[in-house]
């Protein structure tokens, strides 16, 4: 088995014992287990596109509106505060290029959740969400939750669960701001990283 | 070993390396993990009923009521909206049956936690929240989350955590909407598979 | 390998298979997962505390703020509800000890998330934040999520993912609370146990 795992570089944690269990009309996948962080089973490259409703006259093209207000906690530290305590709910564009889709293309997925601000600082937020696939490279949804950390770089969010194409998938999504235009647009670059696989 | 999984159809990892590990007063579970998604370590079908705050007269037997308003995104698209952005908090009943407790019947579980509606275009929701055992089958908590897509007849939750009874474990909900009365009241139908227990 | 797991009381599920894979400039962490709830692969006490804003004079020093009003589904019950509704977000410190950090003494970690109330007839609360560790000991953060269950002295969330020096954690954070001041200030004891750890 060390030969196995020496020329594969995943470890096949059940695949031994699970051969010859499935049947014809069975799900044949098996779980896949990462046996280090430099080797996820699955990775994607994806960008959110955040089109925040500004109130007044985007909403054919917004898929984000905030539904709760900053808090005073916020607004009493800097003129126009951090928006602390802010809750936007968003159904987001999700693609595989930075552009977002032309005409009647499809995107690569949707994000629905929320994000939220939540110091009195600086900029810092809170994500969860679900990565939507309806495409005909995949089916399913990841789940993810955790600190977007404004102030760093990057910072990884958990990929907590999945279904579908992404049956109980687990992983770490490194995301990066890639573009902001003011107060009602961001882009964020998502490293998708799975090191539990069913596959 | 591979006689062992063939007559098991479920793969326990850890049960030939764990033994003797256990003493008398220690807690004797033992991690098993599903082989294939045909193969949930425990299965549970159960309902969730919710029934929404009207604002009125049903304070009495309402266990969930919106804590923000649809945003504009919403009311610009349909004569009443899509609900974007409302976010409800509740305390649901499940039961093992399609009705509800009578008298002094106690649940099979509780549901806490929320749901918001994320779409312009149509209803669609996105959930998280805890079921709550406290019976004389089950102490301990699932936690789940992710994408309600009420176009589709079923969809499938993440099951991310559990405490108690159920420690550490992970699934699948497959929901589906069983009931509705109007807009105060549905029932859902949640075929709960776990694919990692402690048993 | 019966006598490898007897001597460390932890099974290395991957070790052996992964040994000689990483190269010198490679993530050389390795996965483990504890073969028993009563031996975790990580163990901290920690401590949360919340100082809510009062919405007078205390802006310097909360860390939390309600960004929902309870709904009439709380007030309507008690005199001056149960808060059913009201939703927290927070960036609260978290100690060692039970003491706030003194002058400029780093905190252990700080909790980013928020809880809200979800009981019409008694306080029940549910949680979900990152811990998010930047100090000499940790760098990364843990994900956690679950209901707490107010009536009960202790209460299990669910760790479901964590990120830098706790990637793909999964464990149990048993909390308490710990003291309380008027309705603007708890602590919570959080005995914060990993299951699954890569080391």
């Amino acid at each position: 088995m060390q030969g196995l795992a020496a020329s594969c570089k995943i470890v096949l944690v059940m695949f031994l014992l699970g051969l010859g269990l499935a049947g014809a009309t069975a799900d044949s996948r098996r779980r896949v287990v990462s046996s280090s962080p430099d080797e996820p089973c699955k990775k994607m490259t994806l960008y959110l596109h955040d089109i925040l409703y500004n109130g007044v006259n985007n909403t054919a093209n917004a898929t984000a509106a905030p539904v709760t207000k900053p808090t005073d906690l916020s607004t009493s530290h800097w003129s126009n505060g951090t928006f602390f305590g802010m809750l936007v709910v968003f159904d987001d564009l999700v693609t595989e290029g930075t552009a977002l889709p032309v005409g009647d293309k499809e995107p690569a997925a949707r994000a629905q959740g929320f994000y939220f601000y939540d110091k009195k600082e600086s900029y810092n937020a809170w994500f969860t969400f679900s990565l939507v696939f309806d495409s005909k490279a995949y089916k399913g949804t990841l789940n993810l939750m955790g600190a977007d950390l404004m102030d760093d770089e990057t910072r990884d969010l958990s990929i907590v669960g999945g279904t579908g194409d992404f049956f109980m998938a687990r992983g770490i999504a490194t995301i990066r701001t890639d573009a902001t235009e003011g107060y009602f647009y961001f882009r964020l670059k998502m490293d998708t990283k799975l090191y539990e696989c069913y596959v």
